[in-house]
């Protein structure tokens, strides 16, 4: 816990009153020329605007300023966990998004399938992006894999990745990714940075030799690579925290992994971000805070596509009428951190927020966007803030003191 | 290290981009009248309103809200350093200045020829501005002086001002100034605040009555003040914290001092203000990291001459354009802290900042003045934060976490 925390802990009371958390990942953007519009202010959105008009805005900072936030620290962040407190990997975030069950003592790590040369460097990081199916295949191939010592659980989770879990007497996590983020290079040899560590590296290589041997005759995927190797820590639920009974509703693996490991409880729905207002209907009675997660706006941006991340945002403002409509005590709109096309990847930029709550204070700002949120009444926030704010629209906080 | 140093440590990757940060000493400043204009608004300056207009800006604050920075602090404070945790004395950081080489558990203090009275009061604290010429004559008159259990190393720096260093066992750093800040009051004693400072308090003692007898005749010069004692303590380079190759260009001793602290080297040229840009081209493929330094917004500001630092601040923004052809990945243009010269003196309000890079998100901002970057995108952060900006935008840094 952080000192918000501590302070959110000792003051929540329940009240009854709903909270809705809706997070576009990777929103904030950047012009493609020097003082144009980014993304956001490019997209026509008519509903994000009409909130921005009668809520409280302003910019958060995922982690600290100038630091690219990955998804999973974005995330805890606007939940109010301290990302610098709670080092989550990869492997741990993974494992939780396709419904693992991890317990402490366990070394998760992603797997990718990649392409290997006959000299053993890296051709292709994620080995043609071969079908779920191939991937599945594949996967139950290696689980013939058997090592004195460790147990193994390996699971598919979409195209060339995977999870692996190593379960055995004392094993850390402390290790290197195999993956050498380029290619042209063979993959790295996984070393142990604690004793504990080092038995876990002695597995993985051990792993790694037979999984080559395995794939051997594959033409795409013929070898794997490993990373973000981590044990799941300890940490607080949001109710043990802030007293809410919380609902994620998200189609991505990760993010239901994020909001798993804070005790969210994972709507179970068919579809994408269309149907994710009809959920929320759905279970409107059963929760206290919800979460709604959008995907679009973070993809589109990896891929470098101005004009795709625009429509993508487009579509996730089509359904914020439809969610504010629900009338929320607190409407939080958001993003766990800025994927610019510009720079088709993560970034260190600020990300807009509007807040809308019968008890919002109103600013200036007519409209949701960067440059117009940079002028809000929230101000610069760091993120870990967002949560408590909204407890404290939601009268769900008593005073501080006498 | 702090926290944002020990992240930036972490995540820094080599990516041969180049940044460029140039102080305009003590720039914040004040109007003469209420509403008035600041001596940055009403001096013309061209260059730096473009950068404004293409860059992203904000306000710094050096230390903390309402807290006057000194020129060491405000410095640290601008290359990442939090000033609150390393505290380096006036002594240390001028005796760096003219290139002492320091050990550890040595003490050094900032020497001033000053005027006395036949009742011993401080009638001139800088002696009348004595030449450079006379300072030098002076000091090598006060070297005459020996202490048994102590070796005192004298250095003349410009005019009035020079350095002692006290080599001895157990010396410590913990005294006052014996300079009053006032006239019409004798020199203080000085009072050493723990078992080695009081070792160090007597030498220091019987130096000073040395000095009196041996500076008697002389008509300004008649005595000396020391303040700043101090000692150096240990702080990592920005190459260690930051993968940076830097050098400084700065012409007074202080800056270079500084600069020399965190691992810079230290360009060698002749001249002021007026020679930095050319130098920052003659060294423009050695370095990742260039420090400009100028000083005359702060002297005018101290002085209290609004006009003169009008026009000091045109001539700093002559030379912005020249520099700011050069291309930085990342171009940064602040201060160390504001120098009005309403107050004559340092000043607690936050400077403005400007920063220009092809990743920066515009704002609204169209000049650079205390005014309008308070509404800049970049909103008001801790000056500490500069450098994990300017890293993140030179793409300088990993991703944090998954």
């Amino acid at each position: 816990m952080n000192e918000i925390q501590d302070l959110l802990k000792e003051l929540k009371q329940e009240n009854g009153t709903k909270i809705v958390f809706v997070v576009a990942d990777g929103l904030g953007g950047l012009p493609q020329e020097a003082g144009g519009k980014t993304e956001l202010e490019e997209a026509r959105t008519p509903h994000l605007d009409k909130l921005a008009k009668i809520g409280i805005t302003g910019m958060s900072t995922p982690i600290l300023p100038g630091i690219t936030s990955g998804s999973g620290p974005g995330h805890l962040g606007i939940f109010g966990y301290d990302p610098m407190k709670y080092r989550i990997g990869r492997g741990v975030l993974e494992a939780l998004g396709i419904d693992l069950k991890l317990k402490p003592g366990e070394v998760a790590a992603r797997g990718n399938f990649c392409t290997i040369d006959e000299k053993g460097n890296i051709k292709d990081r994620r080995a043609g992006r071969i079908s779920s199916k191939e991937g599945i295949r594949l996967v139950e191939k290696l689980r013939m894999i058997h090592i004195p010592g460790v147990e193994i659980s390996l699971e598919p989770v979409r195209g060339h990745r995977f999870i692996a879990v190593f379960r055995g007497e004392d094993l850390g996590p402390a290790m290197n990714d195999t993956d050498p983020q380029k290619v042209g290079v063979p993959p790295l040899i996984p070393v142990g940075k604690d004793e504990s560590s080092k038995r876990t590296a002695q597995f993985v290589t051990n792993f790694l030799t037979q999984a080559k041997k395995i794939l051997n005759d594959q033409k795409q995927a013929n070898m794997v690579t490993l990373r973000g190797f981590s044990s799941l820590c300890p940490i607080p639920s949001m109710t043990e925290l802030y007293g809410l009974n919380a609902c994620a509703i998200a189609y991505y693996p990760m993010y239901k992994g994020v909001a798993r490991l804070i005790g969210m409880n994972i709507a179970d729905f068919e579809g994408e971000w269309d149907k994710e207002a009809s959920v929320l209907k759905k279970y409107w009675n059963d929760y206290s805070f919800f979460f709604l997660h959008f995907k679009g706006s973070d993809t589109t941006g990896e891929d470098g596509n101005f004009d795709k991340k625009v429509a993508q945002i487009e579509l996730f403002d089509s359904q914020i009428g439809t969610i504010a409509e629900m009338n929320p005590d607190v409407l939080v709109i958001t993003s766990d951190h800025s994927t610019p096309s510009l720079l088709s990847g993560h970034s260190w930029h600020p990300v807009p927020v509007v807040l809308v709550s019968h008890s919002c204070r109103p600013d200036d700002v007519e409209s949701f966007g960067e440059r117009s949120c940079s002028h809000g009444g929230l101000g610069h926030i760091k993120s870990k803030y967002l949560m408590s704010i909204a407890l404290g629209h939601a009268g769900r906080l008593r005073k501080f003191g006498a």
